[in-house]
């Protein structure tokens, strides 16, 4: 396979309607972007929707982590560029490099996805993809997603949340975006006047559901991580979260 | 003026990772896309918010409306074009058509726009834009948002909720599309699986800010329609919607 359509980018600008109370492009929209190109990327690659369906199978992220500089500002001009670091028949390892066009690299950011068979829910065996060695670009990306993230042991920070109509995507589950912002709801906006986040990551165990009322709660840790774990009704982990800042 | 100028347009396609449980572009999707197009247009004609800033006055955003055959589905290919439909010392209308690359017209959207003194919050007067009316382009638009929209009578529906941090915008309110979310949540999903948005119409009296709990109050009136108001603790109505629905 040729070189150049191991990596694929996309140029975007941050306009002011899009920017959070800091001036910043919001993480969960950055995620929804991350998400976009990796879509787009697999179609080229030939492993994209319309190529899973034909094995009843479609991707699910498990994992996601971001090592940040600095998120993109007002009016910045930046792109993402995505690649496949690893390949097997359980999971695939994509990464992300975010470069500013006048400062080069702010981030980085790792992900972790499966492919489930649509009816049964259950793994699919990705040795169904053919050719998946050859997609493998051997390009560095200094952040690795393969840490267990702690769950809360303390509750300091608790919230409910039902999920509600437009909380939900194409597959009728709640939608990443939601999940990051509901993360980040736990600290309040002045917080993030003065801290700017630093790393996060994201695992997801668990399908969440239009109506259903979720409990979000978060553990200040002692070494500067805010840890976050959604938890459904029946006790359920939905997804955990690690956060750390930075002072501004 | 040349005429190129008063009009403005973009191109966009509808991604998976961006649809709804429908499959279909989100209403707040749109309104923000409507929005940042405003904005780029309103830069290139030369009142945009660098233009104005020297004024300390901002664009807001008074009333929006949208009527639609249907929205853009996923992979769709759309356009926005946007133009000014008039200009007074008071207010701003600005139209916009929504069209599909396979369909044509698939909407139109009116929106009335005033500008605030940032720091009295107190209306701009806008002759201090010179060559307003060369702004004006003499295109139809067959939508109007001169109406006024009535409070819900009766509370058929009411939700609480809390504004919460990813809810606020770079101007420390509430975003637009948080309002455009919530009053679309305040009917179930699969309500929206047998029945589609046909008009939509928003006015925004307050300003929401972060941490207020307001109600959400919406009454099923006997012609279809269904009236939503959302309103904060002092009893202060922060905007009121009306929206329609056909059968799919």
């Amino acid at each position: 396979m040729d070189n150049m359509l191991k990596e694929y980018s996309v140029d975007y600008r941050l306009t002011a309607a899009g920017c959070t109370a800091q001036g910043e492009l919001p993480l969960s929209t950055l995620i929804r972007q991350i998400i976009e190109i990796a879509t787009s990327h697999a179609n080229i690659l030939g492993i994209g929707y319309k190529d899973l369906i034909k094995n009843r199978s479609a991707w699910v992220l498990g994992r996601l982590n971001i090592d940040l500089k600095r998120l993109p500002s007002m009016h910045e001009d930046y792109s993402l560029t995505t690649w496949i670091e690893a390949f097997n028949r359980h999971y695939s390892i994509r990464n992300f490099v975010i470069q500013s066009k006048k400062d080069g690299v702010i981030g980085y950011s790792s992900t972790v996805w499966m492919a489930i068979n649509i009816d049964t829910r259950r793994p699919t065996d990705l040795s169904i993809i053919e050719n998946r060695e050859e997609m493998i670009l051997g390009k560095d990306c200094p952040v690795s997603s393969q840490f267990r993230i702690p769950l809360p042991k303390n509750s300091d920070i608790e919230n409910l949340y039902q999920f509600k109509t437009t909380d939900i995507d194409f597959n009728r589950h709640v939608t990443t975006c939601r999940y990051v912002d509901l993360v980040q709801n736990q600290l309040p906006l002045d917080f993030y006047d003065y801290n700017s986040l630093k790393y996060f990551e994201i695992a997801f165990h668990h399908e969440g559901i239009w109506g259903e009322t979720v409990k979000i709660s978060s553990e200040k840790t002692g070494n500067g991580e805010l840890l976050t774990a959604i938890v459904n009704s029946s006790n359920v982990v939905i997804c955990s979260n690690r956060m750390t800042f930075r002072i501004r």
